[in-house]
């Protein structure tokens, strides 16, 4: 079953969470995902998605408690924004991988698809693991590209990390050991980012998982 | 306060959400923002940022808690992944927009500020318009620039809900009603794409609302 989306503004007040997922599980209704978004004015955005039960009943509920401001029913992110390629890494490099992989995206989107390229620019050994580590906590992020001239050390523990967590990771042919760690390892970074996306995209014929350990 | 970062693993079953809610309540702790990560083998990636209590003792409390896996005391996604810009359009210039920004978050970041990129490349009004609408529901969006060559109708009433949701738009200079409607109206892609971050960057000196309604 998809789960339903429900887009919920409520009062900014502390407790508000517990409470709405007081009335989601009463409904016997199960959270799937749940995000928070802005804050203004003294309103809060907040998404879930649900599945399990009457969401139509369970959202006409959430509008009758008093710290709900507004319920409505967008479709799910994953058929908004979709799919999440995380890019990571500095200079010239994160910029090229990054704009190869949103033509990519583009070329999937324009076919009903949805892929997101994500992408932080960031230097440094602990910063960048650090961002690595972070990307199981994302929502929908399905897999990670290194856009640098040298990753290893911690950088490739926290790549390991994710990876154990059924996160694929590509990387730019680099200095450091996170090439000898990556599911795959590709030269040029336009390249890099076509692929990244290629691997999550449903419309493409590209397995990860037949080309692992190879360096392009 | 700056909030505390809790990565919460759970197994991934029915209610979860709603007992952890509930022992921070207990706790007196209140949840500034919680995201739903990767499900992979059964194990489930919540992340929440919590602020008034002591998060050491309830994140010991939580660890006691049989559906808990583990948890830990990441930095909040603020110092991680920061604030996001969001880049929605189509083609060359959706690429060309992310270049240009994620070129100024590196020049940013490298100071110590954390500015992320998140761009969906996407074509028509109808998809455009609801994935604007989306925005305000997403963790730490902070602005939203429009990567097209038409757009108006109800692409432009989505803009002005997500504007009194307090996120600046800026659009590129496009056929349509979405540039009267837009804070900043830029031609130039890389252009637009850099004064976007520079409108969310803390180092930078640009205040998008001593500009407002100007087109470059």
């Amino acid at each position: 079953m998809t789960p339903r989306g429900l887009h919920i503004q409520t009062r900014d007040e502390p407790g508000v969470l517990h409470q709405l997922t007081g009335e989601i599980a009463a409904a016997d209704a199960n959270v799937v995902t749940v995000e928070t978004g802005a804050t203004h004015q003294g309103v809060t955005n907040l998404y879930f998605e649900i599945d399990g039960a009457d969401v139509d009943a369970l959202a006409a509920q959430l509008r009758r408690q008093p710290y709900v401001v507004s319920c409505s029913e967008p479709r799910p992110m994953e058929r908004i924004f979709g799919s999440r390629l995380i890019v990571i890494g500095g200079g010239a490099q994160v910029a090229a991988v990054a704009s190869g992989a949103v033509q990519e995206a583009d070329r999937h989107n324009i076919r009903g698809e949805r892929i997101s390229v994500d992408t932080i620019p960031l230097v440094g050994e602990a910063e960048i693991a650090e961002a690595v580590r972070a990307v199981p906590r994302l929502p929908r992020a399905k897999a990670l590209v290194l856009a640098g001239s040298l990753m290893g050390g911690e950088i490739a523990d926290a790549v390991r990390e994710v990876q154990a967590q059924g996160i694929p990771v590509i990387s730019l042919n680099q200095v450091g050991s996170v090439t000898q760690t990556a599911d795959l390892v590709v030269s040029d970074p336009l390249q890099a980012g076509v692929m990244a996306v290629m691997a999550i995209a449903r419309t493409a014929r590209f397995d990860l998982s037949r080309v692992r350990g190879q360096s392009l």
